[in-house]
């Protein structure tokens, strides 16, 4: 609720006073005052720009940092999982083994990873407000909204040639051009095994004391070489200890701070608990899937993983929300920024209704929800199908006028995905498909349209069985064909995906729209309004919610009440190889044969992991740890179980970020990995 | 709630499908039928007879037991401690470097330990109801079961030569006289460093994961030799491990189960919150004095210690009477109590008032509530000058007519205690007596009569300094005096803590027959009434609350969730030395310089604590754990922070026994202590 507060007028001077290091900053307007008072930092734009340039988003939903001056690239090994697995197969699984690279040669390319670097900022607001000008309807706005959107972004995407996203920020308070530099030959140098990566497995995710290897080193190269570039930051060893200022630059992917209480309550009612039962659906075929061979096991490792992942992250949102001290705060919060506003006569003529407007829209949402949430086959090919049916309409149009996903600045990437050579898994899909139909056919009923064109009255399995058998877009040249083909030869294509997402493409453009119009265009309208209101009683003293945009945060590294104890600001290895033995080395708490064998290798009072106050979220994973000289410190790679009511609120006493210490990952590297020409390279930069 | 569930007969179904290893059963019933079912154990009375002769009370206040056949006591480090602390010095502070006595001639005597070993159990709940017989009132049945009680004792006493106790079960519905063999000559052995033995100090105390040396050996000595016996329990040096069934056998001290919910709410509104003022009283007091000198520090320790257990224990205790859910599932337990004992006319005419009855007392006894809980000098020399006084009138009286703790029975033990040689400092009783009369004043005013006779205009500290000045207390040869010489050399007494007990000992008295005439006796014959209707209704299926008497409770080594995973089973010496390197060996989080030079020494995976679904309470510290062999695997210190609500419920999900591992021990004294002979003496019982 912290954020809600410091927007209030009558609690700004509570502010630096009372609460912890909350906030993902925009490099804007970063947290200049805050540094300076609380921890006697002062910022400059050259720490600024040399953290912004050093720092990455990964399209695989992560972010990293560049931490050699040869492009060698840091991120964690949950995020680089993905490239991992699309390399493995069941000859070599480096899921299992881990994988090192001693020479250039034996880096292996990432199918389908992307790279981006922001490399300018530009503030639109003025010109997206110009050019919803004359709107008579928010319908009518919101069309008007995302033509000159895309039209910022087409304009500069032609000039500059970077990738170039609009990006709503303040619920619509601001917009800015963002411009980045883009990466696709992104090469696999280190990643050790995923039991140590991961060590704990699903029970020590989310939670504190830990002790993973997180972490996976990629190089990114051009034109064939590795990138040269000082934008990069140095390895520092010794890392941090208890009580030492720490930054995190990474691209937090969305929280819900500014929203309404209408949108959590819905968030609470709806969507967190369809999420959690479509989640739970995805689950359980994946699992059974997975106990029919160690084959099957690897394939659906990852997804499993995420799965997980994604499930105790969502218990723990809907936990945050089902607490009504956290409820009743936002409530409280909300109540006095709408007395505020409605104290002013001119902001309450302008920004007065947006509540009710938004709740109104939350619940129109409702009655479809259903549609939206449980209307899927939760399969590799029907996503692919769907993109190639809808690509070659949207292409043809306008580009304003096209389905979010299709516009010219976003193709290049979206092609990356369509024809990346990583492999798929007919034997897997089949399951997936017909738990999908499944949880449809219990959330829908039989009689609902879309359920009613997909089954054709058969079962989920033989529906399931008869797609995946007539499909041939598990070959990345097949579906190249088809987009090279256009539109006439998706509509002459007898591929059984294709032809069921050429039916259904109807369907879901009307609810697109649908939403579109009755809810979303509402909710941006009246979302703007508040974001208005907020810079208007408040200016701007605060940071936007995440939106997988880089941001800034601060903090310290710093033990919490933990079960009646305090937690330790760092963990050894010490602590792994207790964890171990006391589950006598039961999975997953069991550890890959190397770090059994090279124990007395190991100086076990090494940090491996620490906690700190950073203010991080989904998206923040790779995130670096960086202290006050700019040097790399640390690895961000989970929060705390504390932490998930993060999404809502910052509650700084026991919020903690978890990141991987430099020291550890040197010494593993170093004793365990033989990886000593990395540990050079981090060291000197001298590959 | 689990008892209270356990108790309806709608639930007895479920009692043992569901409910976890609940369960401080007496040795007249104990949980065979459950062990049979359960865990597929046949418990023997050979068995049972074994470790109840090996299990010991100890007067301070926990349990032990016997581990060789040559007298060798086994119990907590915190329970030594009084006695350890009552052997050092400002040169030999054995709480900071730790004891062992490599020869019998080395071994330090106990200034006023008591060991009671159960030898028989008789019921006796027909003989006290029958002197019941033609009472009026619940005042005269008070003095009536005084009366009769006392008479059972004193008979048993000189008929055996045992101490005798007759105990209160089920509220009342039974009575049982315990017989005890004791032994006065007891001698401290080993203790280790008082830092390895509380490690993470006051923060990790009722937590786990754990890594605490929590024990110390004493010798029990008669007629001037160890004492030889077969009662006693193997040692085994391996331990348990994850799933092993585990015994607990000791004494838990008082656990309010079956208690009303009025008892309950009185708890929760007046008792715990007044017992919390004082606590802090105290601490603050004594933190003050120990901050002066190094000495004062090491005086005050011990107390300090106590107090601070204390604290977490009640706040942890109070958060569970605060819990909603934990009140609300009492009051449906007892509203089905009630409607069943209701739907019996019988019954209904016999016990149905028992509710109201005990709620209206309880409200009664809140009306003096001030000067029950905050009369009080908090002065050792105070406590001893009131023994003093009211023990030579006491004595005066036929037996079934004195005050609690002055029966004939008792004043063996209560000699020990006043004649200890155990040094006072009469530094820290002034602030001790300062702090208390603040508090008195601030709770009672200025104006209640015992204020007023105690402070006679004066400041509290002008009248600590006077008291303290003027009192020979400290000398134990004085006070013997004083016992000898009778009413008469107690009333000549000019010791100023002897005139000041004179004068407050009317009103004492005053309190405690009020006490017993409006509260005590009105909830003791409704206890009973509620005690018979539960025998009537269920039988004898349950165990009565707590009453520092022998219990045995049953269950296994097991995990937990905790904080978003899951707590280890069992910690290792690895966990010790990580939470030591993860606070840079920081207080309370330091080791001892041996432990520190000496980890090269020792098998770092040797398991050091360990977590069972055992029932225990305060009282049970010190206790055997003891597997199916009848073999001790390990020493119960603590409960787990989900553990203190166990006072009032017993939450098997999450409630667990944190015991000190037998494979710790043994490595740990072998390897770091030198205690050869003693590792020798538990393997082969060979000294």
């Amino acid at each position: 609720m912290k954020t809600a507060l410091a927007a209030l007028g009558s609690a700004l001077f509570l502010f630096t006073a009372v609460r912890a290091d909350e906030g993902m900053w925009t490099f804007d307007n970063p947290p200049t005052k805050q540094l300076q008072e609380k921890y006697n930092f002062t910022l400059t734009t050259q720490w600024l720009d040399h953290v912004r340039l050093a720092s990455v988003r990964l399209n695989d939903g992560g972010s990293g940092s560049f931490v050699s001056p040869n492009g060698l690239l840091l991120t964690n090994h949950h995020v680089a999982r993905g490239q991992l697995q699309k390399n493995s197969t069941a000859e070599h699984d480096y899921m299992k083994t881990g994988f090192l690279a001693q020479t250039s040669a034996e880096e292996m390319k990432s199918p389908d990873l992307e790279v981006n670097v922001l490399v300018s900022m530009e503030n639109v607001t003025q010109k997206v407000q110009d050019g919803l000008k004359g709107a008579k309807s928010a319908e009518e706005e919101f069309a008007k909204r995302k033509d000159v959107i895309a039209a910022i972004e087409r304009e500069s995407l032609e000039k500059t040639g970077f990738r170039s996203d609009v990006v709503t920020l303040y619920q619509g308070g601001e917009y800015w051009l963002y411009r980045y530099k883009k990466y696709t030959d992104v090469r696999i140098v280190f990643a050790p095994e995923q039991q140590i990566a991961f060590y704990g497995g699903d029970p020590d995710n989310f939670t504190y004391p830990r002790y993973d290897l997180d972490m996976a080193l990629f190089r990114v190269y051009e034109n064939g070489q590795p990138i040269k570039s000082d934008n990069y930051l140095k390895w520092n060893p010794q890392g941090v200890g208890d009580g030492d200022l720490t930054f995190v630059s990474g691209h937090p992917g969305s929280t819900s701070r500014l929203d309404t209480l209408a949108q959590l309550e819905a968030e609470r009612d709806v969507v967190e608990p369809a999420t959690l039962k479509i989640i739970k659906n995805r689950l359980d075929s994946l699992r059974k899937y997975s106990a029919q061979s160690p084959e099957a096991a690897r394939q659906a490792g990852t997804t499993i993983f995420g799965l997980e992942n994604s499930q105790k992250a969502y218990l723990g949102r809907l936990k945050g929300l089902q607490d009504a001290a956290v409820m009743g705060a936002k409530k409280k919060d909300e109540d006095a920024f709408k007395a505020k506003v409605n104290s002013n006569p001119q902001w309450k003529a302008a920004y007065g209704k947006a509540w009710d407007q938004i709740a109104a829209a939350e619940k129109k949402g409702q009655t479809r929800f259903k549609e939206q949430y449980f209307h899927g086959l939760y399969s590799s090919y029907s996503g692919l199908a769907q993109q190639i049916v809808q690509y070659v309409t949207e292409i043809k149009k306008p580009d304003g006028q096209r389905l979010g996903g299709y516009h010219e600045s976003q193709l290049e990437s979206l092609k990356q995905q369509l024809f990346s050579p990583a492999p798929l898994y007919p034997e897997m899909e089949i399951p997936r498909i017909t738990g999908a139909l499944e949880l449809d056919l219990a959330e829908a009923g039989p009689n609902d349209p879309w359920v009613k064109l997909v089954m054709g009255g058969k079962s989920p399995k033989e529906v399931a069985e008869a797609l995946v058998k007539g499909t041939k877009l598990g070959d990345a040249e097949y579906r190249k064909k088809l987009i090279e083909g256009g539109e006439s030869a998706v509509a002459a294509s007898d591929d059984t995906m294709i032809v069921l997402a050429r039916k259904l493409d109807p369907i879901r453009r009307e609810l697109v729209k649908w939403q579109e119009d009755n809810v979303d265009s509402v909710v941006q309208r009246a979302g703007e309004m508040l974001g208005k209101a907020r810079f208007a009683a408040f200016g701007k003293t605060t940071f936007p919610d995440a939106t997988f945009t880089l941001r800034l945060s601060y903090g310290k590294v710093a033990s919490y009440p933990m079960n009646g104890t305090i937690a330790p600001p760092v963990t050894t290895f010490h602590g792994l190889y207790d964890r171990n033995a006391s589950f006598t080395n039961k999975a997953p708490f069991d550890l890959p044969q190397r770090w059994i064998d090279g124990k007395s290798k190991l100086d076990l009072t090494t940090p491996i992991n620490f906690v700190t106050t950073n203010d991080i979220i989904g998206g923040n994973s790779g995130s670096p740890v960086v202290n006050a000289a700019g040097e790399i410190v640390g690895l961000i790679f989970d929060g705390n179980i504390e932490s998930l009511v993060g999404d809502f609120v910052y509650e700084g006493s026991a919020n903690r970020a978890v990141a991987v210490h430099t020291a550890g990952m040197t010494e593993a590297l170093r004793k365990l990995y033989g990886a000593d020409k990395i540990v050079n390279e981090l060291l000197t930069g001298i590959r």
